[in-house]
């Protein structure tokens, strides 16, 4: 083989080990329905709750980079909410949130994007940014409430224009990989006692359907970030 | 007023008009049915074809500038048909197509970045682009078939498993603003003989159901950045 030609096959060798392609996300467990799936498609179509889906799914975003969980949910529920957005040199004369400019000055004020690239977000700043934006946000610890009013209260929510409810839980309560997480729910079917998680980390897992009992145990974790106070939800309106 | 409070209240003022806040979407026109409304849930519910929903609205992304729409469109069918994306420092070790990451070494070769960024693509161009991914791409341009014709064989792909659809139409032979515009379909009703485009451009009109007839004549209109043939839709699959 003439030596440029070795060294370029070598070179195309290495690189293919330095930019190695990958697609698969993770495995459910069999506690979770993923939505693309026969069970998922029938539970979204028989489900009792499905306000915010619809408005929610037109807004799904994959979060940026692995601390991002909080800020592309909070992205999701400002288009949802259609709360004005900085202009765009790109989209002019229109305009949308995404995971850069959701750092203006006031939401830096009140948490740096800096702390969040290291840290990710809590519950309690996932609900002080919110409020950064003029939004009504009510941050629940799971400890502070109990399953009922949870799915009472949450599934209200989803059934009703203009109501969010973004949830903080431990993925590894429900069997996934691994820590704290954050995305938007999106409906609740009742046939199943199943609420829809929009999950964020798209590149990982799909959106599930989980239980509302599992749920609210992955919620009821103490977060060693939040002074161990436990996970929760925030509910979220103009 | 202290002659320095009056300099910022002055710069305060030009900057809210240098950067005006804007989050509304265009009024949807009454020939299209949008998604996120009474009648357009229904459709969804009562809807015959919708397997390609279910993944590409797992994949939906909003169009990063205004000559993306081909380029976002990609990349949702890209991931939904669980292409290997290449490496992501960000997202290690998963991985997922983005409007920046697709343009890898063999898409740059079929058709460069700079010239997207300048002209937006063509359905021909498309199909090219999807082929440099691997990706089996018939281009169907709408004057070389017809209503009937396109209404069987992509409501059949929308129904099953890996099939994908994108198609390329002049948005103002639907009433909306303005040029031509590239959006993969999601699903397919025939009792108001509806298809469903998830239209990436967000931050401009939400999904639309539109009937077979309205898109078809949208699709069957000449372009003249493609020496005036018509525009059509792309059916992909691997
Ligand atoms: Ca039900
Ligand atoms: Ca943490
Ligand atoms: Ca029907
Ligand atoms: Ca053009």
């Amino acid at each position: 083989m003439p030596r440029l030609l070795y060294l370029f096959a070598v070179a195309a060798f290495s690189l293919s080990f330095a930019l190695p392609l990958r697609a698969d996300t993770l495995p459910v467990p069999a506690n979770l329905i993923p939505f693309d799936s026969t069970e998922g498609e029938k539970l979204l179509v028989g489900a009792e709750a499905t306000k915010a889906y619809f408005a929610l799914s037109e807004q799904f975003v994959t979060q940026q980079n692995q601390a991002f969980c909080g800020v592309a949910s909070l992205v999701m529920v400002l288009n949802a909410l259609k709360v004005p957005a900085p202009a765009s040199e790109e989209l002019a004369p229109f305009s949308a949130f995404d995971q850069s400019n959701i750092f203006t000055a006031q939401a830096e004020a009140v948490l740096p994007r800096t702390v969040i690239e290291e840290n990710g977000m809590t519950l309690d700043q996932l609900g002080a940014l919110a409020k950064a934006f003029g939004l009504k946000a009510a941050v629940r610890h799971a400890s502070d409430t109990n399953l009922d009013a949870f799915r009472r209260d949450v599934r209200a929510r989803l059934e009703t224009a203009g109501q969010y409810v973004i949830v903080n839980y431990l993925r590894s309560a429900l069997g996934q990989q691994k820590y704290g997480h954050i995305s938007p729910l999106a409906a609740y079917d009742a046939d199943s006692d199943r609420f829809l998680i929009l999950d964020v980390s798209r590149y990982k897992y799909p959106p599930v359907w989980v239980t509302a009992s599992d749920l609210f145990a992955a919620m009821n974790t103490p977060d060693r970030d939040n002074d161990n106070r436990s996970r929760g939800f925030l509910e979220i309106s103009r």
